[in-house]
């Protein structure tokens, strides 16, 4: 099987793209910047879905279905949102098509909308304006809402998974009595989503905050996850945003408090996306397809029978049958790729590309031994094992896998943060090595907007533990009360 | 608690509103015909996703995820589809907004896109320019493919739930290598969505075919399942698509078979919507509130202390520690409404409205006694039962509620299908009882439109079942090759 992936060293970002492509991940669709998630890409957000909501319905969360269309008029009301948004909406203007007449169909222009629509590129205004409804006393708080949904930004330039112009992803949007309760509540999911990224992704993050700069449209402060790519570009991986009381300000929700008070209600939102998908598919994977850790992965095992009679092929399949029965039982997903019109070969590099963590192969020799050749994706490595608690061998190594790629991950990250005290040093790690810069910046929006224009670095995050330590910023040389993250980023 | 609810025998349509509004399950938005599913609805919906989705799965279905957006000259491609949603699409023109300079947000007319894209009213046109690129030989086929989405039709006259601009469904989109095999597969899943209907919301269903005046925009046979309302106007709650090879050669989608011939594809497409929500409510609820088949409600069993002391409310507080420590096992969805804000009446009348189908109350005395009272919300009645055997006489009540909700919607099905032979007849009971009417029909569009006008009675189906039996059209006198059921319909 050509298998037909640029390398990584070649050219990251064409690996990438082939990547998602052969391995029917997702594709472009005929419709601009929109892509279709294919059967099997859609595997793998499904159960990132289901793990997700899991934990927003554990930590008190129901979810909820706002209009996918947004007034106008509505996008006015919160200045900074506004600025934040507007060059990147889609607009509906019209509801109705005919026939021209000559067989064409065109735009019904009688059948204008008397107020443009805006197709959601995140529902803040539509969700606060309605909760306006919702909430009286302090009795009516907090309200701990979520939402799964497709949202539209008109980006220019897209790229499968990690930009397009239509996204699938869920947006939380919490209000709450106190400013304390909103922190808290936003600093939770946070965490919530670090936890997710390093333990079901098997992707290490840094947690931190964004510069005023860099903050979502409308937030007083942005809360994000960071990630590293093996190309030492950085990946924005989840956000979480204290919004103070500006939505409840511009959309006028006020409660009673305890005290028979009238105040404005805090708020927070909170979203990841389908661009995980993007930064699952770059922290771990290689030259020859995917590697999925276990616990996202559709298929954890495929199991490949080795044969040339019906008759060998009828003892494995014996075989098989008592083996995904205990699997079954123990919850793990598998594949018995029986198929006839293919050689193992070929599905070998198959099941390689798509990234399944364990790989089992079975013949008649190994029926004989009480054996099986089992090969980790992970590493490359296969080594022949015995069928006698084979399902609970497998069991462990799947959790071996899951820890092994995060350990290599993280160990790539961790080797790819470096400290510099000088311009000079910026430049040249940035140049040659790549990933996180962590150094001294003077706190203005001037500098960082100068470094971007000079490097393309941008300041990822001032990372949540990061100690107070006063220094010099290796910009401007001007006093510099913490340091912060630098990277190139996606 | 002041309900606030009309009665059914007021105003029906009204009380439909009520219930949705009060039960908290969806309300209308800021845009014209979208509504907002309130978590407590939305909760529900999720019941049915979930369900509905391990059902595809199970039957072979995999999800995918396809453009919201859609080229407005895909619509042109298939003559029929084209006339059934021109009229009723929202149409995307520009993709910016701009401040006009006086700090109004307005449409940019510089950005207006090069074609025009419609808000998909369904998927099949952008589906099936994908599969173009997805199918070569036999080997591809058949494509299982389910999607989840939103879909929007600008509908004049919107209700909740029941007809809404914005929607919530699924859409199945099979492609197949014989016409046989389509036509078994758009069989299948209407018989998964009748048995869903019927054993989950409770909802008895007549199968049966669509007139070719009823088809879906496209389709060579619409298969549907078809509910009786309790004000007897009939619901479509499903329908299943045999779309022939429209689709495929709109789309010039072809395969390689077995034999080495090109040949087009054979299509299907089926849905159900946020619509069923509408069914679940107007089949089984009453002037007191919304009644849930215990299979969909979100809680299933509420408890509610009732004490006069902390002392009290200590020891209850105990006992239903262990109670619900044991449903949770039996996987049993339960509430304990211990809010010390409202007294126990107001508890009582706000879950009856919410439809939990069993209530728990218990107090002091029934601490001594051993006992607590159990009250059913279908039939209301309550009685004082053993704490003994508790968790296990919940389980039991709540299949007996299950079984007794459809029973009675069944009942009432039944004894509202009336075989007429004159149309002086088929016009009383319409007027007088609705419901079904089975009659014999001459097979024209033209007796089918005059019915309509006169009587604003449709053709809700051939059914499945029905036999082959000669007879004289109601309307006309023609010759009739069988039955057909009437009604009036949402």
């Amino acid at each position: 099987m050509g298998k037909g992936i640029t390398s990584r060293s070649e050219d990251y970002s064409q690996w990438y793209n082939d990547l998602v492509i052969k391995a029917d991940l997702a594709e472009n669709s005929a419709v601009r910047g929109c892509m279709v998630i294919k059967p099997y890409g859609y595997g793998i957000w499904e159960r990132m879905q289901a793990i997700l909501d899991k934990r927003f319905k554990e930590t008190g969360h129901t979810n909820a279905y706002f209009p996918l269309f947004i007034p106008k008029s509505f996008f006015s009301k919160e200045a900074a949102h506004v600025e934040g948004f507007a060059t990147e909406c889609a607009v509906v203007t019209h509801y109705r098509l005919k026939n021209d007449g000559s067989g064409n169909i065109v735009v019904d222009e009688d059948a204008k909308l008397e107020e443009e629509l805006i197709v959601r590129p995140t529902s803040e205004t539509i969700i606060w304006n309605t909760y306006k409804g919702w909430v009286e006393s302090y009795r009516d708080l907090p309200i701990l809402v979520n939402q799964w949904a497709n949202v539209v930004r008109w980006e220019m330039r897209t790229r499968l998974f990690l930009r397009t112009a239509e996204f699938l992803w869920q947006e939380g949007h919490t209000a709450h009595a106190t400013r304390e309760e909103a922190v808290e509540e936003a600093e939770r999911m946070l965490e919530v989503y670090a936890e997710f990224a390093e333990k079901i992704l098997a992707v290490p993050v840094i947690r931190g905050r964004k510069t005023e700069n860099e903050r979502f449209a409308g937030a007083l402060d942005t809360y994000c996850i960071e990630a590293l790519m093996q190309d030492g570009k950085a990946l924005q991986a989840g956000t979480s945003h204290f919004l103070g009381q500006n939505f409840a300000k511009a959309f006028d929700v006020k409660f009673t408090s305890k005290e028979g008070k009238l105040e404005h209600v805090w708020a927070t939102s909170w979203g990841v996306s389908t661009r995980l998908m993007g930064a699952l598919i770059m922290a771990h994977s290689d030259d020859q397809g995917l590697v999925l850790p276990p616990k996202l992965a559709p298929i954890q095992v495929v199991i490949v029978p080795i044969y040339k009679t019906e008759e060998e092929k009828a003892n494995i399949d014996q075989f098989v049958d008592a083996l995904t029965a205990e699997l079954k039982g123990m919850d793990i997903s598998f594949k018995y790729d029986d198929r006839d019109t293919q050689r193992p070969g070929f599905k070998f590099a198959e099941w390689e590309l798509k990234g399944v963590p364990l790989r089992i192969a079975v013949g008649s020799r190994d029926l004989q031994n009480g054996t099986v050749e089992l090969a980790r994706r992970d590493t490359q490595t296969k080594e022949t094992v015995s069928q006698e608690g084979l399902a609970v061998n497998i069991e462990n190594t799947l959790a071996i896998i899951q820890e092994n790629i995060y350990q290599k991950a993280l160990s790539f990250r961790d080797s790819h943060i470096t400290e510099v005290s000088s311009y000079e040093e910026f430049k040249q790690v940035l140049e040659n090595k790549g990933g996180f810069i962590s150094c001294h910046w003077d706190g203005t929006l001037e500098t960082e907007k100068r470094v971007k224009e000079e490097t393309k670095a941008t300041i990822r995050c001032i990372p949540l533990d990061a100690k107070q330590e006063e220094g010099l910023c290796v910009f401007t040389g001007k006093p510099s009360a913490q340091k912060v993250l630098f990277a190139k980023a996606y």
